[in-house]
């Protein structure tokens, strides 16, 4: 993307932007408030897929009726250390804002707790879930059915599993929390997408087509799929996150997964989990936290190969671009602005600039 | 390996071997049943590096001191959904199936429970205790920090992460359960030592060297390190799982892990933990089962990639080579064999054959 392309736009403008939205397509004032709260934090920290970018998709969903724009979210099964939440079809930053609440709730008392949903949707960004248990001294783990089916089981053809990431966040004391966000496969889609928009080819071991050869031009993406990582290691380890976020929560996996992009008004019945630990259980807070600035340490004064100029930490990256963007505000491309000004107009709402 | 220079043993002749051995250097009679029942299950479902295979290494472990044969396996820290246990530096198998006991009855109270281990060593593969809730209806899953750091942090020549392993095993109604068991590296260690052992030169993409180019002479090992699955995604993963098994248990983690086959003496402060889910807690168990039955058949009749026979499902594989074996015999090595003669002469107490 050429500069000339890009807007900046403050973080207080695309929340109030989102919030708007979401308020005119039937959300209540405090759930729109917590979404958009969300989205922006997504935006902020570099997960541009999952911010703003994915607003015109969701308002066309609720609108469509396949999203529940006053949903009931409630605890359907309940023990000390775990709880499984009905989504009722609302968007998926309100299910897994409350499933998050509840896991550190039940770790405070319990040590750990598991929470997990069925009847959600698409929620962003896995790492913005697994962060909330930070500010209570607390380990956060997040896992989520991916929304639409990319991937095959190893050596074969037939799309029946997703992404499936899984994002794991660490407190750390001076230095920035660890906080790894990842696909189960080499690229995640919306990588694929970006190549697309930049008419760049994307490289080898992303995708392969039909007859397992190399798929490297992203306009015929819609022919082949996404490689997991490590080969057979990243489909079974799609495979057994999509049944613990999934299956065990009641909610879709393989066929039963909804294309959330090409399909706008099915139920997708989106799983998704997460866990708390609270680390005052196993070990001082503080002992605990001055332990992790010494991994970050040690990992950082590695020596480096040829060709790399740092080794970086999990979450590093989202945490510079998070203060960059907060400072400057956040680059927005035209495209992006176009579809958004589809929205306002539609909505009858003010155009974002 | 050609099939002349194997012997085929039986299970219970691996078992009372293994007994026999442990006894002779101090572990009760008790303990020594339980470590040689999961070291022999690790030779009956094929992951022959972990099973009788480690037997002389940690025989000689024992005797120089560095493991401790009698220990005091207690629960230092304790709440309702959680234990923190001190392996008193016993072997990793007790160490282990302790934790898998007081997670299973944890859970079946509270839904889910995370029992961590510290002062434990090395327990064998990570899916014998993944698969020890299955058979109270609960899904297991099972970290460990790997005995020895092989893989530097991405973009890093210093070694300070190790293949960190993770199982995680689902029971089925009518098929087998599904059971992931897996390195965070392209290859796990063994497997170098495999093609070594064969005089087989390694694929491209298992290791590389100090300058970042491709190692493929087993014989080189030494000068590289291997590679993590997903390049930094797989970083990502084996430093949060070894944060999670270590650092978070009080366990050695980086730095402070100790080469368990270079140093026989030091204590290694190995960390691992499990979880267990009581499916209960979530759904109908009788429904579960069946619907993962169902994720099998889906799989399985999935079209085929150029160059597949078949879809394997996490599992399988142990499960068939385990009914054969049993049926058959255990194949052993005659290298193997004669590392095994050395202990039983050095032990006095009766050779294998």
């Amino acid at each position: 993307m050429s500069q000339d392309n890009l807007n900046l736009v403050s973080a207080e403008k695309i929340n109030s932007f989102i919030y708007n939205a979401l308020v005119k397509a039937g959300l209540t004032s405090d759930n729109a408030a917590s979404v958009a709260e969300l989205m922006t934090e997504s935006d902020v920290i570099g997960g541009d897929a999952h911010g703003i970018f994915r607003l015109p998709s969701y308002v066309k969903r609720i609108i469509a009726g396949g999203i529940n724009p006053t949903p009931n979210i409630t605890i359907s099964k309940e023990r000390d250390a775990m709880a499984l939440i009905d989504g009722d079809n609302g968007m998926g930053h309100l299910v897994m804002k409350k499933a998050a609440e509840i896991a550190i709730e039940k770790a405070k008392k319990n040590g750990v707790a598991w929470v997990g949903a069925n009847s959600s949707n698409h929620a962003g960004p896995a790492s913005i879930y697994a962060k909330m248990p930070l500010k209570h001294n607390m380990i956060g783990i997040y896992v989520a059915v991916g929304s639409a089916n990319h991937v095959p089981p190893w050596g074969g053809t037939e799309m029946l599993l997703s992404t499936n990431p899984i994002a794991i966040a660490i407190p750390s004391k001076a230095m920035p929390p660890i906080i790894l966000d990842m696909a189960t496969t080499v690229a995640a889609y919306g990588k694929v997408k970006e190549k697309l928009q930049r008419g760049e080819e994307m490289p080898e071991g992303w995708m392969i087509d039909k007859e397992g050869k190399p798929l490297t031009d992203p306009s015929k993406s819609g022919e082949g799929f996404l490689l997991p990582i490590g080969g057979p290691k990243g489909y079974g380890l799609a495979l057994m996150l999509g049944i613990l976020a999934g299956t065990l929560n009641g909610a879709a996996f393989g066929k039963n997964v909804v294309d959330f992009n090409a399909d706008v008004t099915s139920f997708t019945n989106t799983g998704q989990f997460i866990i708390a630990i609270d680390i005052e259980a196993f070990s001082d807070v503080d002992v605990f936290k001055g332990n992790i600035d010494t991994v970050w340490k040690q990992m950082k004064a590695s020596p480096l190969l040829p060709g790399f100029d740092e080794i970086r930490l999990p979450g590093e990256r989202s945490d510079k671009v998070a203060k960059e963007r907060r400072a400057n505000g956040i680059p927005m491309h035209e495209n992006l602005k176009a579809a958004l000004d589809g929205v306002a107009d539609n909505l009858g709402i003010d155009r974002i600039l």
